[in-house]
């Protein structure tokens, strides 16, 4: 149960001067809540001290860790996948859905319903060995760039939430990402980009199948989905890959919802953040996403005590790229 | 690939006295071989070094890290899980795969194919929370005996491998299980008894399903296999849960062959091991067990250069409970 904070710590949102481990937060409740929480696991004694080994902290990826506007950035990997291979597909130019993708419309793809995205997840993710995939991403995420900032797509990470997952660190979590993005399309770069290896990256994966191609053994991806890690996912993923219930979840959609509920229902303090859109400016405003809503997460967390992110007003700086001011 | 050891290190298989790190393992090839491997890899500047992170050593569990005979240990919990819930269901009496179960008689059981130990897996598995069934296992483990040595099965870990885990973890590497056996099974104990954390354990799984019961999330475990962690399904697993290949692989059965073809194939120095079951005194002698063999793995670590550890000439101790000799 997500309780009130411990009489011993409620006062503790201090730090001495030049020791802020949030420095691009702004003052205020988000991120009292969070040093109070952390004070509270980690202080031995404390009421709500919780050994290292069970300080398991998850994190959404789009939208909580990263953006996710116009479109979620895997999809404009899977547009330019498309592009690369389309000379080699003339017969796209006369499928609705391959043209609409080609083109940029999302609309008409979304459209579609989750039958036509998959098709064209499994075009561009599947047909290839896992690593010449992981080659693939790397060649992308490395020269791709973001229609509105111009900077590649790991250059929109938040510099907060960043701060957040080295605080944590530092004070003996473990942090994994739980997402609804591909598995091996994170694990290429989360581990520079977030400081997260490819072990404590969870998320949505196709099937995959050994084999002996010319004597050498090649996992090769197959046109088929193996996982959804979304919504009730979520929970499931976390189950089966960490074995252990998280005492931190951060997300910004109904998506995460679960995972929140899953989390705030153990045992002893636990902490749900929830990240809302709200600078327009720095960043986006909505709270409908193309592919995602927050009413049902934001409406839980009033009742359940979970911490609410207001990007314009709780963060002095969105991107790392940004001067603080 | 696996390659010949460095020159510079192939004659290290010393150190320095009262400072051996397999006190349980005989003077010989076996144990020089993990020796050699361990400084080639974490000396700096050595032709093999590998990076920490890089450093995935991945375990088989039954007859690898503990005994599997006279049968699965797992299969002994379903039996016992079965008379448990026997009174209940009369009918079982007539159904002669309930009742061959019921008399421990494994063979008739077996002859039932796959089909019939999946129905007993999941009536015993299924219909109720993960946190229940936590429990069911933790209450077993801790009273059930095994038939021979009359002791609880967490004792019947092999003193060698254990000290191989801590020796691999004091040199930086992380210590993965990646067994046919049911994951939520085996985390109950794993790191007690092996000193590996939850999230550091795959295995097979049921499927889970997240649910609201009475206003509490819960995880439902479903009568339906999830994944099948054997054979072709290990390097999967590894792949999926790890994403990185490992560097060490040791099993004991044709159902770690896969397993150790994918660690091997990667590039630089690589470790395999294959325990091979020669002891009939202290343990048991055999190449082929009620549910495996280990005939292709054994021809292959010959070609390959993977070490074959003979149980009875390589180990000074088996069991932890034993004086060594």
């Amino acid at each position: 149960m997500t309780t009130a904070i411990s009489p011993t710590t409620q006062e503790l949102g201090e730090y001495p001067p030049g020791q802020d481990p949030l420095p691009s937060w702004n003052e205020g409740s988000a991120k009292r809540s969070i040093i109070n929480f952390v004070r509270g696991v980690t202080t031995t004694g404390d009421a709500h001290f919780v050994k290292p080994e069970e300080r398991i902290a998850v994190f959404d990826n789009d939208g909580t860790l990263w953006s996710e506007m116009p479109a979620y950035f895997q999809a404009a990997f899977v547009i330019d996948r498309l592009k690369a291979l389309a000379p080699q597909h003339p017969e796209w130019k006369d499928k609705p859905l391959y043209s609409a993708a080609l083109q940029g419309d999302m609309k008409t793809v979304a459209a579609g319903g989750l039958r036509g995205v998959m098709e064209l997840v499994a075009i561009t993710h599947a047909g290839m060995t896992t690593d010449e995939f992981a080659k693939i991403v790397e060649e992308w995420i490395t020269t791709a760039r973001h229609p509105k900032f111009n900077r590649p797509y790991t250059d929109l990470i938040y510099q907060p939430m960043l701060e957040l997952l080295i605080y944590l660190r530092a004070n003996g979590f473990k942090t994994f990402i739980v997402s609804g993005g591909g598995v091996e399309f994170m694990r290429v770069w989360a581990d520079k980009v977030y400081g997260i290896p490819p072990e404590q990256v969870i998320g949505s994966s196709i099937v995959t199948k050994f084999e002996m191609l010319a004597g050498v053994p090649v996992l090769t991806r197959q046109p088929e989905l193996n996982f959804m890690d979304d919504n009730v996912g979520k929970p499931v993923a976390i189950n089966l890959h960490v074995g252990r219930r998280p005492i931190v979840a951060c997300g910004n959609s109904d998506g995460d919802l679960q995972m929140l509920q899953w989390t705030a229902a153990g045992t002893g303090l636990r902490f749900g953040l929830l990240v809302r859109h709200t600078d327009s400016v720095r960043e986006y405003a909505y709270d409908v996403s193309p592919l995602g809503r927050l009413d049902k997460a934001l409406a839980e967390a009033g009742t359940k005590g979970w911490t609410v992110v207001d990007m314009k007003q709780d963060w002095k700086r969105v991107y790392p790229f940004e001067t603080g001011k």
